[in-house]
């Protein structure tokens, strides 16, 4: 099927470019709440399931072991923009394993946080792989290795041990199948599965929920996801949607980004799970789409609702700043 | 209508994500070469029209009077990375007409070309409106107010002589309509016109042959477009899509990116015009359809014509360079 346009790019009053998509809200038994477009087209979730990625961090008993408070938790769950508390934060992480940033195997960008990088020409100095957006999940999975006994190298590998047990979480969650037929390569070098919307909407309840999960595995998805509403400048950074929605309504909403067009998301209130894509994997569009959606289900309070339907509208600056347009959901994206 | 996917991106072997657009190709007495999609939707074609745009820097007198070469008539088309090279020459525009980047009204922003950005940091610079992409264009609109004794001040808004003649050359060229009701604001805050691919790629096909305009606007036309395709680097820069895809084949291709997703080309040999838009503004797939078409279009001479098809599969490669996917033209896209 032709997913939908769900955004319009406006410039002035005339719309100038349009993104298709799909979402995908269910509940944790599996129950539908809201479908718009084909949800059972697999997609890459990519980073979007950084918190599923990391279950086995915590109930391996590696995040207790090194006193990983709820900012560890968050930078693990996170796409960051490489600013200097995130750089630190992960580093710390590694030197309670008795290690550090040269044992990520993650790769090197430049902070995606512009000053960040700036600040960083203007000493002199070059990025490394701390300064990469996954280096807090690379982190956590390095932990988890060392803790375990398990020798961290090579742990990027579909093989190697920290890599299975993130599959197994992934599979035990989503309920689907993560096979080679259906994986690639992330930008950060560890294996992504193509799954569909509808099964990433149900983990994401149940991960809000514990419900369908084991006790242990409830709890420990319960405390990631809190961790992350609890500290969302570590799972995203100044200025970042995902930072901005989460702080919106404290411990309300839980969301998170993936590379091109992924938001998975979670209303504890609700017991709702929520998971869509930009089909052109535009990430200015799944902004708008996930701000929309939650206004959508949180219209009951009518404030807050608000608030996200205008984050919704984001404007489109020129290079003076002046707002020469915008983007706004498109009727098939509002109840 | 529903434009047809016509670029898909994959991860592994995976579709990872689709962009949907429309190509017109025509020739300068208004008859269809090839036609995808729909063609007759306005669109705003941003920067892809700077060529026509800077007639009246050459008509005008302006340009011989101080003595610009193909580079500085290459600038004045450009959409450029802000390299040293590119700032030296704007800046040296200027001062032909007596003035300095302070004149410019484009707005600021760090270069696009990443070294020059942090080489700017690094000597603990900030950029100016030199280093704005337009930069080039606005110090032809500035140089032509000067040469014919307008005050250049306020050159930018719609109701400025300079916006006149731009307008003028716009609507000379194509036969759209351009009028306040399908008019935005640009990024570099100068009007841009709605108006269909279908036109834009008849006026690119008058615009390379000199056909249908008058003797001095053919002479202007053909003067700009050899320009461009002799100096591509002042075009675009250093790694830029128009920059490689002039340089594959020296003088046989001009080809113009816009904001997005638009793309305005021309083949000098055959006397085509071609128009473009991802339909979701997407850059990366505006890249892949145009060197796609051209590819199409050419496929006469077969070494080229391969060449261009590679082009139009750029890699995906992740944070440590690894080829983890692909571009490609979808089928509607091929011949």
């Amino acid at each position: 099927m032709t997913n939908p346009v769900l955004v319009e790019v406006l410039r002035g009053d005339i719309v100038e470019s349009v993104h298709r998509g799909a979402v995908a809200v269910f509940d944790a038994s599996g129950t539908s709440v809201l479908e718009i477009g084909d949800g059972g087209q697999p997609v890459f979730p990519r980073s979007a399931v950084k918190a599923i990625q990391a279950l086995p961090l915590v109930e391996s008993g590696a995040a207790d072991a090194y006193g990983f408070a709820n900012k560890e938790l968050a930078l693990a769950c996170a796409s960051h923009g490489g600013e200097p508390a995130h750089v630190d934060l992960a580093a710390s992480m590694l030197s309670k394993a008795g290690l550090d940033g040269t044992a990520l195997e993650c790769g090197t960008h430049w902070p995606s946080h512009q000053d960040s990088t700036l600040t960083l020409a203007r000493a002199g100095r070059q990025p490394n792989d701390l300064h990469n957006n996954c280096s807090g999940k690379h982190s956590g999975f390095i932990c988890t290795c060392v803790h375990l006994g398990v020798d961290p190298r090579g742990y990027v590998a579909a093989g190697h041990r920290s890599q299975q047990m993130v599959r197994e979480a992934m599979q035990g969650v989503t309920g689907a199948r993560h096979d080679a037929d259906h994986s690639g390569i992330d930008g950060c070098s560890i294996p992504t599965y193509a799954i569909p919307l509808k099964d990433l909407a149900v983990g994401f309840a149940k991960m809000v929920t514990g419900q369908g999960l084991s006790p242990t595995r409830a709890k420990a998805a319960k405390r990631l996801m809190a961790a992350c509403m609890a500290e969302p400048f570590y799972v995203a950074g100044t200025g970042r949607a995902d930072t901005r929605l989460m702080q919106a309504a404290p411990g309300r909403i839980f969301v998170k980004i993936g590379a091109e067009g992924v938001y998975c998301a979670a209303l504890p209130e609700l017991g709702f799970g929520i998971a869509l894509k930009a089909g052109d994997g535009g990430e200015r569009a799944a902004e708008v789409m996930v701000a929309a959606v939650l206004s959508r289900l949180l219209k009951r309070d009518e404030e807050l609702s608000k608030r996200l339907a205008g984050m919704a509208r984001p404007p489109v600056l020129n290079r003076k700043g002046l707002a020469v347009g915008a983007l706004r959901p498109a009727e098939a994206l509002l109840a």
